[in-house]
């Protein structure tokens, strides 16, 4: 997963609008959080098997869509701002997971193992 | 952004340990909101000069990096579950914002207008 | 609902700690955002019917307890470095939600209208 | 605190509506979720010293005390629909917080001890 380009373009988005004054990794964790909560907000009604259809539903994909990327968005800006490579901090968290979570002891549990 | 080699990962990890059976998105959202409230109490106290060196902060920097890539895998996940592009969405939120937010009329304001 | 003698007693804690320096509406409003992200971890993998016996499964009540508790610690604590009366804006949105959704209108209607 | 006379009338309220079928505590973690999100997109792009003000400041006074309004409301439907006892809970809460951070130890920190 390459971030770069889209962390760059809007590194140049907030740069052209002046925003970067704004965009302390306090602001962009405040600023997911809102995103997140518009998010659940679709989703906040809808019983579990409704969940599995709002991607195609013609009410509700597209606000599905636009939230979702707006969440990516805010992210990529987040981790970019902060100097972490989103990249390199994904592939070590899945290491830690297998080894947090070995398949067999796991298997099925929806307790606290139920951790991505 | 190519998310789909990440995103059949997590399949594989999901359908491992039996795990699907509670991905649903609905589901999936909440483990979102979880984890992006565990990256806010890493910045809740902080001021925004100190959260701009989080990223360096030895007593800080694990736990930030560790935080984004769960955010990170969970939209991944969900955008899977959902079957939604998430590069596509990202693509389109783009263009939306850039029409949203010209230039000339964004500059510098920290009203809606801030929004990424 | 009088919150006065808790916005007091919050108050007095925070004073004798020396921490009425790091509570800032920002900041509260980001540490109840951590609060909400504890108790939705709770619930993110229980089904509706399951999470509708949370606060008595011996596993999850004292936590359910815990977590609903800190919300409305932070939640008062904010209102009350706000200078906002609580209570009373408790009472205005009361009346909003009449006049919003009318009964016969609302009536099962899971869309918009459900907001409480 | 007595939040009976609130729980029983948002119970009426929701009875009325035919919307008792979707007060879940799943689904109602959700809207709480939603609306600190709501709360949390007033507060983003202010700095600390602004948030002290945004409880009088015309432009966003309204806005905050609908919001807090709507945490309040959920938090009191879902400790309702629960079983807890949302003034008990906070009471036992106070005395937990008050072992947990000794004046002496706790005075200025704004580490872990930093919580309310």
């Amino acid at each position: 997963m390459n971030v770069r380009p889209l962390a760059t373009a809007l590194e140049q988005f907030a740069a052209d609008r002046d925003w970067t004054q704004f965009h302390s990794p306090k602001n962009l964790v405040m600023a997911l959080t809102g995103e997140v909560g518009e998010l659940t907000e679709i989703f906040q009604w809808l019983t579990e098997a409704q969940s599995r259809d709002a991607g195609k539903d013609p009410r509700t994909a597209q606000a599905v869509k636009d939230e979702l990327a707006d969440v990516q968005l805010y992210l990529v800006r987040l981790a970019s701002v902060l100097g972490v490579d989103l990249n390199e901090a994904v592939q070590q968290k899945l290491q830690k997971n297998a080894q947090k979570y070995p398949v067999d002891k796991a298997r099925g549990s929806n307790k606290k193992y139920t951790d991505l």
